[in-house]
């Protein structure tokens, strides 16, 4: 079973900052993030990851304001921080997150290699296409781009991007003081990549990353994002309320991936999960009843605005979630779920905009730890997932629970773990390691 | 004086990598910059800095053999660098390099405040607007911009890189669990920038820098470079040979600082300079010939046909220099004197190259500590410098000799501070902090 922990500023859930556990994140420092990783390190996790955005909500009434009142949402840029947290820790991967839709193929490359070489191999990106127009709007947009143009584009990103990461071969650098020689030209490469959305010339100006690709992380629901995580993704981060949903899923991506001649085990796939801790599972539901009455629907529905590019401020808070499945834009798969079951069970604007923001449409495991780790251990041996991304409701009790009481339960059960046998990303998510495609 | 570090994978003297006391900088790992930033640190430096250059020259022959070949050019990118510094440093500024020709502001705004958060207010964003066609080709174009082109782009995306930074006011979060108002969405603004090359919404979505403004670098000595510098940087890195040249240069620039209406204090003018220490200034001079000995012409001509997109190879290595002032482009401002100079002393171009490559025209400083701290002494005393960017022939023992034996001499001067005592790079360069824009 793989472990990856998502790191946000204050927990996934929408009311966890206002838990009383909750840390106060003020003043922002490393500090914070520091003492997370390495205690995920020493629970021996596969990985942490920084999820991200470009910008702030702001379609909820207009305006940012909402947003920014009402949950944190200033955070910390994921590839800066990661990189401070390769410097102290020593074996956990760090993950991410870089759109491809407002960056550049030789930039993304070179932050990737540049962190795999500083961390000696334990770097992922967690390649993300973006959904809003609240983020296109920060770089010179009106709208963000359509869904195929912008899996289109990732597409090509990434293609581009392992190109640049090919364009040293291993060993090419062998300096001679005596000669003069400091590397073999013949074994450094332009890669003259021209396509529809890059024209890159090449090669990159740092040498082969120690993974020979930094791990490739995808996120998504869509077939067209399937499409195009089959083909390209080491490990994908998926969302499913249930293991009967992630099960289907499951089967039908691995199945996807085989078709593409990758053999399926080269790509791992995370559901997000958010644990519940209790002593007992009466505690855990007790806590979980806690959080939720902690959530400003106001919250909830700002976020939902700004991921479906919909104005929901439109309708009243008590009146009945409207029917915008046709309407939206922004993360659609997700959605097409969330509106149909608010229709169905006839939740209003408020209830839906706090529910969603609970957990994101992720499956809550709430309960003992002996719980918790049952519902982790079904859904692996059922063939649902090959480990999680563990969605913290809050920080940094929320992860604490999990690290110092699931994790060892996992432990003794043989499911996780009990040191790291490797060195590298790759090694930790058993992934083969890639060789230059300029490679003789 | 303040002094910087200019940190490079293997020194700034094209022949420094092959002096037997260089170290071998393979495998690329974050300790060998650890250890030098932690030196830097332990003698109390201002800053250490990192250069880039987005891409290899490849103007040499119409391909990156010669560049790769014959020095190190493989390089950490700088941001993801600092930020892995920022984490094992904690009183030393962190300066890192990224093009404005190639970026974003939303991303360099928010790269910039993440790591001053991360710091403790330590970062530094040095500006460069890149100069050769071999980068320009990793981003989708044939040829870099004109030199007025990307000036003004330059000009206008540190403008709104301040604008983003001032959009969330001092202490605008204030967090409140039992109220659940995270922050005062009063004090935090879009920034509504419309301007020739960028159109950005904001606001950022991170809160204000410790420094309010990260400190902001340019370096340069053309007249375009000079009217932007004097407007928009708080630190200038210049390129001057002699004491003579640096006074001028100095004198001018802070009249036109001053005629902009800022304290002229307010912009740190640092030369760069090459210390090669010896225990004797016979010793010094050795050391200096022993380098000039192991520079590969080549490996300086491919470097002058980047900077000045112009392919040298066509012209015999034995051959006299040609007369290019009015055919190059990309650094325009400092090759008109290198080609002059040549023309005028009939140097072959085999000389030139490896001349131009021993300090890329910054000043030499060789000789005892003694001497190169008189040296020191006399540009800031004759008003030619507030300071230096130190450029250390090679690596770690070209630094080690001025951090061990010159910084304790000017101290012992009353030169430079024995302790730090403030703890923001603002705090070390005399700068003032400033407010924001929409602060009442």
């Amino acid at each position: 079973m793989h472990l990856a922990l998502f790191v946000t500023e204050a927990g996934m859930h929408a009311g966890g900052w206002r838990h009383p556990d909750a840390a106060p994140v003020r003043p922002f420092g490393l500090g914070f993030y520091r003492d997370l990783a390495q205690k995920a390190e020493a629970a021996k996790l596969d990985i942490l990851f920084v999820a991200d955005k470009v910008g702030l909500d702001d379609l909820y009434g207009g305006s940012v304001g909402a947003t920014v009142a009402r949950r944190p949402n200033a955070r910390p840029e994921p590839v800066t921080l990661v990189s401070a947290l390769a410097a102290v820790t020593s074996r956990i991967g760090l993950g991410a997150t870089v759109s491809t839709t407002y960056a550049e193929p030789y930039h993304v490359a070179r932050l990737f290699a540049t962190i795999d070489h500083l961390s000696g191999g334990r770097v992922a990106w967690n390649a993300v296409t973006s959904v809003s127009d609240s983020e296109a709007r920060n770089f010179g947009r009106d709208a963000h781009l359509d869904h195929a143009a912008r899996y289109a584009r990732a597409d090509e990103f990434i293609d581009v991007v392992r190109k640049l990461w090919d364009s040293w071969e291993e060993g090419a650098i062998a300096p001679d003081k005596a000669t003069g020689r400091f590397a073999d030209e013949a074994r450094v490469h332009t890669v003259n990549h021209d396509g529809p959305h890059f024209r890159v010339r090449g090669p990159l100006n740092i040498e082969r990353p120690p993974q020979g690709h930094p791990v490739v992380i995808q996120a998504g629901v869509s077939g067209t994002f399937q499409d195009v995580a089959t083909r390209q993704a080491d490990l994908v981060f998926t969302v499913h309320p249930d293991i009967a949903s992630a099960k289907r899923a499951y089967a039908a991506f691995k199945a996807q991936v085989a078709a593409q001649g990758r053999s399926p085990g080269t790509v791992k796939v995370l559901p997000g999960i958010m644990p519940i801790i209790g002593r007992t599972d009466e505690e855990a539901q007790e806590k979980r009843a806690q959080l939720r009455a902690l959530i400003d629907p106001v919250a909830g529905l700002s976020f939902m605005s700004g991921s479906m590019n919909y104005d929901l401020s439109q309708h009243p808070l008590d009146g009945p979630f409207p029917d915008l499945r046709d309407v939206i834009t922004g993360s659609r798969g997700r959605f097409q779920r969330v509106i149909a079951d608010a229709l169905e069970s006839g939740a209003t604007v408020a209830e839906v905009g706090a529910a969603y923001v609970e957990s994101l449409s992720f499956a809550v495991a709430a309960g003992s730890p002996v719980t918790v780790a049952d519902i982790l251990e079904e859904w692996v041996t059922e063939g649902a997932a090959d480990g999680f991304v563990l969605m913290p409701p809050y920080l940094p009790g929320g992860v604490d629970d999990f690290l110092t009481l699931v994790v060892p339960e996992l432990q003794r059960r043989g499911l996780f773990r009990r040191d790291y046998d490797g060195a590298t990303l790759r090694d930790h998510l058993g992934l083969p390691r890639p060789v230059s495609r300029y490679s003789a």
